[in-house]
């Protein structure tokens, strides 16, 4: 196929009840995985080779992850849509200021995206990890998914990549795991890590010293893992505990392996 | 490449320390992905093209489900190396009989393993979903893991396939999301539903009936979406509270998304 050309959807719909797909574009999500593009699908692959309207988040000033990720098998700059977020970590996220900010961007950046949509474009969101596991696909996935069809494709988490590179299983036999978000509060994070087998904790940040605390608390800090930019140039794996400082960038997060059943 | 010929490892080893590659073979854990095979990775897709022993878990009398994923992208039998269970679920996980005999199984079986890679051939283990998260993998790569060089290719899991196909994300905000087996007791799942955001259960089975009346007791059972065979053929996509019986395959999860922000 050429690009541009209309990509096959996964299940197309058929029949005389089927929406007329030929006026309007099909909204994708794309999981662009963990960070190395062989870690990309197939089905990325072709959607990203293929769409003419490639849209990616990212900071003022700065490149989107997924956009660099992409870099490996995108060349041209013709089909980006870059969609810069009004704030990220400037503000609370409970702050009514950043909440209207984000609500307004969204709303924008879907109207935007619906022009070329009901013109006929197909459109791909490049997800970091798996859209549908946390970011900001599904803001715009919600805002548009009752207009047009949509093809999630999932991708490798960025957890998964993290864990490969930390050359540690992370479940076994019938461990529990829980993902949590730093943001926790640190006694929420105490009893949420005494109560698991395996933990994953994200959007590390400035909550780092919070998260180190309470994983000693819990009596996990010997177990934890930090791993920066897992499967990505710059790539970091350490004990948390041998970590000497409390810095820990976007691309960040503490791993606690379980240590289920091993027959 | 020729099939057979050596696979380039991530991140090759040089210098005057590196160990001694010429004469042996490299272990792959090949995260084989939810079903479809459009979601193998690039990197899986290579590593299945090349690696002359391609290792699948199986029941008796069946072939792997990850080896049929494999077939859309490998022909061949001749580089089949099937590994039969002597137990799937005849004996409850923690009879002795069962952990026994399985410990013999992964023995035997690392022991045929590392007969190829000593003699210099590359061995890929096909692994459903993530090699390092559950499955059976982990288990043969902590018999060989400090005795030939290793490779995981991180895949996307079975639950990422299953949510994608439930057309749901699974976390929004700072969701909590905890994954847990089915095995565990009806209190101890009430407990941990009942404290968390988001919720995945795996290793349905005969579990589904203690499943739902924990659900229920925690509230969630409305929110509850059963998925089987998620992205494979015979797809079934349900609220679980509209499912009439309680049959329910080894491909099959409950996901209870969360809820959290969204501006």
């Amino acid at each position: 196929m050429e690009a541009g050309e209309r990509i096959p959807v996964a299940e197309p719909v058929e029949g005389p009840e089927a929406p007329v797909h030929a006026v309007t574009g099909t909204l994708f999500g794309v999981g662009m995985g963990p960070g190395d593009p062989d870690y990309l699908t197939v089905r990325a692959m072709r959607v990203l080779a293929q769409a003419p309207v490639l849209v990616h988040f990212c900071k003022k000033g700065r490149r989107g992850n997924a956009r660099t990720i992409a870099d490996a098998v995108m060349r041209d700059a013709s089909r980006e849509f870059p969609l810069v977020y009004p704030y990220t970590t400037e503000l609370p996220p409970d702050d009514p200021e950043y909440i209207g900010a984000l609500a307004a961007f969204y709303d924008d950046a879907a109207g935007q995206l619906a022009d070329h949509l009901g013109a006929g474009r197909d459109v791909a969101i490049l997800s970091e990890g798996d859209p549908f596991f946390y970011g900001s696909f599904m803001h715009l996935w919600r805002r548009l998914k009752d207009r047009f069809p949509v093809e999630v494709v999932p991708g490798v988490t960025g957890m998964s990549g993290c864990w490969t590179r930390a050359a540690t299983p992370i479940t076994w036999g019938d461990d529990v795991l829980t993902v949590l978000p730093a943001t926790l509060g640190r006694a929420a994070l105490v009893a949420r890590l005494a109560a698991t087998d395996a933990a994953v904790i994200m959007k590390l940040g400035r909550h780092l010293p919070k998260v180190r605390s309470a994983l000693d608390e819990a009596g996990l800090l010997a177990r934890a893992i930090y791993v920066e930019r897992g499967t990505m140039a710059g790539e970091r794996v350490l004990p948390l505990a041998e970590k000497s400082d409390d810095a820990a960038p976007y691309f960040s997060m503490v791993l606690v392996p379980g240590e289920g059943r091993r027959p």
